[in-house]
């Protein structure tokens, strides 16, 4: 049985609940899985640590904020310099999501610093793998709407709260996100 | 009078449409714009290697395919590291847009190359410093509903024709930031 | 026997020996691999395409010009924009590496790309994971000198020939990333 | 004459040193130079937020740590969206630096997130515009060793103290580029 760990920041309630909506995905497809929250001021219980380590896939959340995953997401990944020097985390499948107000507003900036952070341990990492919905026909509520490859992307206006955001196609898509990261960890974690 | 080189490449169309929205609004704003198309082959005709030394802007333009611009964009950027040798392009303005058929589609990653590109050459790199329409109440032809900083995006949806797509929010978007374009040359070529 | 294909494009012969080098290590590792180069046009042989088709892993790899791969290698991936709208390349393992003159010269931008497009095809990214060489005594053979995670890279001064480069150590830490790539298609590919 | 605002997180003293050493260029140049440094809990004081707005110029300046600028960078670029939102940093010259122990160790990611910040806010990006030193008789302390365009690059052995390192030749690459600062926010703010 796969152990997957989702950890994540939110600061709002969005990215908690697509975090919430992974999670689900993941324990839908059978992984025994963790969700971790990154608190307000960017720490996590010392037990996580342990958490994390004993995990096959870690799966990094953050809001994307002026550009970038929040400063207390970058926190947990600067603390994870301690792991970094023992090859702690190597070998681990990684994938990730990120929310953001605006269609684009740099979400791609977060998930390529998540696969940057996972190069650095030796991760190996995972898209959502789908295609994106692009015709004239087109519905926001479609998989994949946001059309993001690098991991899973939504939006949230930004008059919304984390009741009416994520959106129902956002978080479909994060179902069948969290269902390719049990796939891929079962054929690589067996 | 500033002048000032569009340059793009366009597959199917869209980003054509694009370039010349772009490209009237240089000309609306009292710049002395040039317009030039990269061919199929991803060649320009000799004499535009002059134009482009003669500007006091360059506006890069290509559609993003396989989250990148296009191998015909890319010959013409290979090409110009010849004017790299000599410095042809340094302090000059530079910008640039794309366009494709997903809301995001990795057109943040072309984007950021074409600032690469330009950082190469030793440009000063100009965005649209537009806010993205990103409300509950945003609709799609709203000014940035895209959401994009770094440059101009478009999205035309896969089975648009360029006579549908890009759209007129998009098109009235595109006609800011060649304002843009055109304000911040004059305060630096004077 | 996981079927590994390298396919690269060359301009002045140092990324075909780094793309030896990765070749040998693949071969030297088990694997079934297959070295694809892709020409001065472009293009490469139309049973290329069957071959990339049958791989467990493909490795891309291309000099950095201008700041991005070459128009060839970039050719090559919007071609594969046919592959992409079957899943030809869903869940292969992919992996990249670059040279360029610079110990920088934006060779991140390259191996960023080519995850990206790893990305659209669904496929699987693996990194070098490879800990740096960067204390006070760290010489320029050491391993994983120039500090690269996304990717491998190398640096081939601007006057050397491709005789004099890529050195020993980046051809030593290209062995390592193959042999890396071999051991991750194993345990995936079966 | 220009108001050139530096401000700059650093964790040992390496980023620190070059954010001494791009300052006293500024000055030498004839800026109005204030250096403002961030503290190690991501604060700076109440005014230095009046320093930034009233700036013709900011130059950004932080460690790469684990792939990108460190926390108490990214926490002020967080705490700059009350700026963001009254558009109070529209039309200044941004630029950015940043250190790390490797020769590359994912620098890049941390000046493209730069570029990203100053996108957002409206800025003008302004890189070092120096040719990179990359012929076989190049030596570390040349200017710009690290073949770097999108900003400032210098390299410290993870070893070596802040009074070892960065070495002259990243000093003097410094130099050069706060001089280009001045140079361009002189045109520009006149």
């Amino acid at each position: 049985m796969s152990k997957i760990v989702t950890i994540y920041h939110s600061g709002y309630g969005h990215t908690k609940k697509l975090a919430e909506a992974v999670h689900a995905a993941l324990q839908g497809a059978g992984a025994d899985a963790e969700l971790i929250a990154i608190d307000a001021e960017g720490n996590i219980a010392d037990g996580a640590w342990d958490t994390l380590s004993a995990a096959d896939a870690i799966v990094f959340g953050s809001p994307t904020y002026m550009g970038m995953a929040s400063w207390q997401f970058k926190k947990f990944a600067d603390a994870s310099s301690k792991v970094w020097f023992v090859d702690g985390w190597r070998n681990k499948i990684m994938a990730g999501f990120t929310n953001s107000a605006s269609m684009n507003g740099d979400k791609h900036s977060t998930l390529h610093y998540f696969a940057t952070l996972a190069m650095q341990h030796g991760g190996i990492w995972v898209g959502p793998a789908l295609k994106p919905s692009n015709t004239k026909s087109a519905v926001r509520d479609d998989i994949n709407y946001l059309g993001s490859y690098m991991g899973l992307m939504s939006q949230s206006p930004a008059d919304a709260s984390a009741t009416e955001a994520p959106t129902q196609g956002d978080l479909a898509t994060a179902k069948l996100f969290g269902e390719r990261i049990v796939e891929v960890t079962r054929r690589l974690a067996g």
